[in-house]
């Protein structure tokens, strides 16, 4: 599915690093082209309740081929794609830190991360894009 | 798991006791530093609906280290939880009433308080913590 | 509902004053007539995969107004309520250790049990039931 | 949580290794004492379907302080622990794979592993416990 396991952990020891630098434990997921999980790592003391979410930002810019951060803004109130959190079962995360990961033009997978402010997920998330 | 049966017993004794001071029955959680129910209790006549809803502001309080309250604030529409609720399988609550329970400087559960309005729920919270 | 915060304690203490005697850390349950929580108790070193099990339990013999060891030989592969289990949204506890609570001929509530080998669960919401 | 980042990669490592060996491809996963994800591996061309099964088995396993395989036959028709299945929302798995990690005597986590015969999963499961 065009990300191997070693893609993914390097996906991660990227995220990782960043997360170092600025000090914020996270939980980092990545997906493959399926949006089915590849490799998860929750750092020491990084929010329990952020495992789901870093899973599921992962599958959401997977599922949809966007940013959770761009999403997110297209699914505010009144927004085209207000309600898109009913759908697929409780995996739809519409906030910032989910981000594609491509081969050229083609998007195969995704990265999530869970466990700062806004910002800080999506320091972390693109550093690990740009690792892939 | 760092918070025994007899800690929950006490900490839901405190917000009991809170509880009787102003009338209003209410249901009481606890949870430990993975998340897990130790102790409940439901005040004759408290909302039964707000069972579950008790369990989960433990959890969540737990789950992101902070009160559901100031979750609540940062989950509104355009904040940047927005959709928190969509994750963890419906067990995310995001208005007043779940504490963090804290020895020394980490935390190692929480109290979620349900039953009444936003003030009462944070004052029996509060009442809880202070007891552990 | 017919079961009071104490009466749901007093059940509680008298099946944890059993689980000492035989050494079983336990979780433990009771709900009301609607089968909805009333108070619950997980002794320290009890199984956290049986929090939801004796919740259940209890939820079960309430339901059904029957005792869930009952319904188990009932709901074995060939027996007439094989099956019963993908009802209730997984609430159905068809193994040892849910027990009717009754009021002269009413059943008006239950007890769960959850957390050793099948006859301590047993033992400890029989002794439980007879508190009440 | 008594189980680090650096602790479960050590075991999914040692999984992994004995994965090679045998040439079957795998999903490893280790939870911490609260039963939640610390991390998690899919090697290249394991089962899709063996994600959630893992991630699964490693929850049983410090759910009910057991290894997965001998749940399996406590739950098995006319067995005691049958229709445990339906407990904790789907997260129950009781086939072999799930292995509890110990500190002395204290259960604080557990491997799960999925993607081959019952054999294999053990084998690699152990060899995880063993690393850790």
């Amino acid at each position: 599915m065009m990300v191997t396991l070693n893609d993914a952990r390097r996906v991660i020891a990227a995220a990782e690093t960043k997360a170092q630098e600025i000090g914020q434990p996270s939980n980092i997921a990545v997906v493959d082209a399926g949006g089915n999980l590849v490799a998860f790592a929750r750092m020491d003391k990084a929010w329990m309740g952020s495992i789901d979410i870093a899973i599921n930002k992962a599958f959401t810019a997977r599922a949809f081929d966007i940013s959770t951060e761009k999403l997110g803004e297209l699914s505010q109130p009144g927004g085209q794609f207000f309600g898109i959190l009913a759908s697929n079962h409780g995996r739809v995360m519409i906030f910032a830190g989910g981000v594609p990961l491509r081969k050229g033009d083609e998007i195969v997978g995704a990265i999530g991360v869970s466990g700062g402010m806004k910002d800080q997920d999506i320091a972390l998330a693109e550093a690990g894009a740009r690792a892939f």
